[in-house]
């Protein structure tokens, strides 16, 4: 393999931030518009996967055409579930009436899909879950969570659909919550147009091996896209990628090339008080030099050392290929 | 319901204990007939699952002989396949003879559990996994740890194997790490007497809500045990039950009786440093309270609150059947 | 003791919340003497914290007001120096100009304290800190968080100034993160008006014991005061009290009255999705429920189970005052 | 500085291990000879930290001939006062003859350290805490923690005395457990033979950042020694040194750079499952890539990063001196 990946990143790699006690915001906000010129300053940024609805205001033409100034293509649409509307839920929803509206809106995300010839919608149910250990009947609500995305995907069998799994966060606990589980819920979907989006962080901070929930994903077809980012495995911090977890992001992306998974390598961060260009540039750095490392990689030798399970052996192989290796 | 149910440990429970530091143990060490002496002096205790082999010397007749005496039926037998040979793991070692070995000794177990009458073999292979990033193809590891347990099962239809689940330890990470991947594993084996057995700590500190994965087992019809206790939510501390998570085991045990499931309620506990009946008969006061407040606990109430997700009034009807509630 | 506690809350607890993705908040906002009036609803609620600056528009003479007509007293100020000035930090920020900026916030803060006989000013410098490792030089950036505090509280010697630590968030990793830290610090600092505000919650994710913590405080003369929540261990997700850890803040309780500790029982809860009077009568319910408990509670039983260390007495004691022990 | 780091280690890293499942051991047990024998074969390990006391039937002078033999000194003794004597406690057992009995030990150990000229008396109570919430009277055992090191430390005023914290495991709470809370309590023994040996593992996963741990100890003059490994920040898995945590264990060694202390490198490993020898050749090699890595990084870039508390420009830096990077 001698060409790079196509590199991507969420749009709101791009926007500013809120959270519950910098309620002004870390910095002015930007529009949709702003944030595509903004990702469009970052080199070797291909695509890129867009939050719906687009700032008040803002139509689809409008976009189209930032994106084509701007050099991107859509990869994604993640329609916003996860607003005051749906805090209590999308799918979960206790609500009906407010299942219905997230429902449209996932509807019109579809569309919005179709447009911009993006490779999926991505389904990122944030807000469904619960709180409280006794809140909900685990049964019922898992149901809430099937049902509903097999509504939405089999409405729209020539697109595809990714949910992005996450332990936790907002709601205290959410109900995709693993690779596995969210396996299973496909299965019970029984639809084939519903995939997964592994997040290296939250796979990380769940307690999974992101080598190892990538690997089972592949083995059911359900890697439909990957993004990347890093924390300190006890939160969902979405750091630029490389800068904690080196070892794991480079298995991470040593099992993708092993198993010929060929799809674009994105970005999902939040650099909530760094300059977002600034912070997309140093990451791609980061995986161009991952990728190097790949390139460079004894594969045979990983195999014997992976055959054998010898950690040590593995490990001097990475060394070799990543760091600046001095031996007296 | 008006009858108690009935109470269970694996007989762990009264052994002593060694660990990395006090290599030389915790206490004297004891024999499987001494432990059986000292399960049978917990008043409300009927039924132990037992660790093979037994202590060197110790026949199978001599242990039908002391369970008889002590008055305690066997529930389940767990092979010790995390011993010095299976160090590098039972299913998933890289040595096929090592496997080999496993899996002979897991034919013995399961002829225990025939001779014995207990209700399965449990499966727990603590050594199963890897302990560095990069230490092994995940693939090949996974299809081992399945095709051994398919292997195995597939001898013994006669017989019922429950996989006990865990995150880690003593592998830094185990393959068998949860419900859901459990489940998945299960329906690769293809077979119909391999089911799961929950423990309460490990889904706890795995970062599950133990209540959902009970529920999520149940509905797969897979749910053959489970075995309480307590930790920290960090570590399997193996805790005596009900003094750290209150509200998680009530929930867990409300789970399991809103869906008929009416098996042993068995304790999983390590009392390092305590007196074991001393512990097991606390614990047994804790559970007998647990289930008393089920008998009082206002169903509809709680139906009505699950239906609206509403945290608050749940938790007041946990009070009032768990707390000596006092309202001004 | 025969009177109750004096029960309080942070005036936040009947805000409406924001997050990084209900950027749209958990519901509509409200101004400060909403807030205050909705306090005033909950009948046991005698004393608020108040953040500053207020609501625009909303004067201190109405808040005066609002609290007198809602029958409340202010216990503590607590000045927003987490908004986007602080977004970098606050004593910590690498700008002179937004240090100077927070200080000056934090001294009318301090003028809002003597107006309305507020018993401390409130620091919790949650901007404070780093994000990725390597992003500061830790010498300086501790001498800055030291020396800031030292300027705040010698200019107001005649006002007490409580730090409020927490291990992290907003900032991915805080400079007051700990009990024993915080300690250390206000040595430094050298002077007497210094002290600590210990929340629970934040003791309990930082890995404290949350009663070890008050017992350390109160050893030094530094515990100005206390908030209580609760949390799943990994973060400080501010619910009810006593919804997930009862054990331990009961200890945490028992703690505090055997040293004499007689301040406010405050809340420190953010109830997202909850109704905020709702949730602050069903955490009033426990703390009295708690509160009854340690009336009951067995002093000299307790005492003798302490000096020989014998958790399995402590725990059938904690049962007998707390729970609706039954015993065959 | 041209010069090479001193490199140590821990004699167990050159043991074989128990734990409280393999119960046989992960492989035979070695005596204090042959322990020291491996270590001797490890071309680049100078220095040993011994356990105390020695296998039994080997004597001191065996020991010293031993160690001359293989080329290597002694830093520092290791009292085993967490054996079965002292599963309840060293310093804080309830039993006053367990305790006795832990000072009698720590006494011959420091004579030990005399006759083999050592650096220090390590003391690392690992028994010393509790296990359950509500065990202990919270200010008595930390009083016991603090007045038995200050009778040791007292009675050898020509000794270093290197409390190694660390926060649970094998108790589950651990009374000395950070960085911070072990100053306050050296400041209460009030020796100034009293320090801390930092361990790079037990920080990080208490919680803290290993660099500032290192900085604050410094800072007060009581970084006494330190050692290495790596851990996925729940647990102490003392695995080999940089194969997670590479960022940090960087940053770690720029802190100890930039403020000149100068001590010996030292491993504490547990290679249950892997070749001592490999483990630790492999993690030297590891540590003189950091070591050529910190010769080339650029200080003057890096402290104008700092001013700034400019993450990605620090981590371009780091790149830069540590991986093989590609930039298009």
């Amino acid at each position: 393999m001698s060409t790079q990946p196509t590199f991507g990143a969420g749009l709101w790699h791009f926007a500013s931030y809120l959270d519950r006690y910098a309620v002004d915001g870390y910095g002015p906000a930007r529009t949709t518009l702003e944030n595509i010129a903004l990702a469009g300053s970052v080199e070797d940024l291909s695509v890129v996967d867009l939050n719906y609805p687009f700032t008040p205001g803002v139509g689809l033409d409008e976009v189209k055409d930032a994106l084509k100034a701007a050099g991107l293509g859509a990869i994604g649409i993640t329609p916003e579930i996860y607003l005051r509307r749906w805090s209590r839920g999308a799918f979960t929803n206790p609500d009906p009436a407010a299942r219905a509206a997230a429902l449209d809106l996932m509807h019109e995300a579809a569309g919005v899909v179709r447009e911009l010839g993006a490779s999926y919608v991505k389904i990122w149910p944030g807000q469904d879950g619960w709180d409280y250990p006794f809140q909900v009947n685990h049964h019922d609500l898992w149901k809430l969570a099937v049902d509903g995305m097999r509504e939405l995907a089999g409405a729209h069998p020539d697109l595809r659909f990714a949910i992005e799994y996450k332990p936790r966060e907002p709601r205290v606990k959410m109900t995709w919550d693993s690779a596995a589980r969210s396996i299973l819920g496909i299965q019970q979907i029984g639809l084939d147009n519903v995939g997964v989006l592994l997040d290296f962080g939250h796979s990380l901070y769940g307690g999974e091996s992101p080598a190892d929930a990538a690997q089972l994903l592949i083995d059911y077809g359900l890697l439909y896209g990957m993004d990347v980012n890093d924390n300190l495995r006890g939160w969902d911090d979405d750091l630029v990628v490389g800068t904690v977890h080196l070892t794991e992001i480079f298995e991470f992306f040593y099992t993708l090339r092993i198993n010929g998974w060929e799809g674009v390598w994105q970005l999902d961060q939040f650099p909530f008080r760094e300059d977002p260009v600034d912070a997309a540039r140093t990451s791609i750095r980061m995986l161009k030099t991952l990728y190097a490392a790949l390139e460079r990689l004894d594969y045979e030798g990983m195999k014997a050392a992976h055959a054998a399970q010898d950690a040590m052996a593995a490990h001097r192989l990475i060394q070799d290929a990543l760091l600046r290796v001095e031996v007296a």
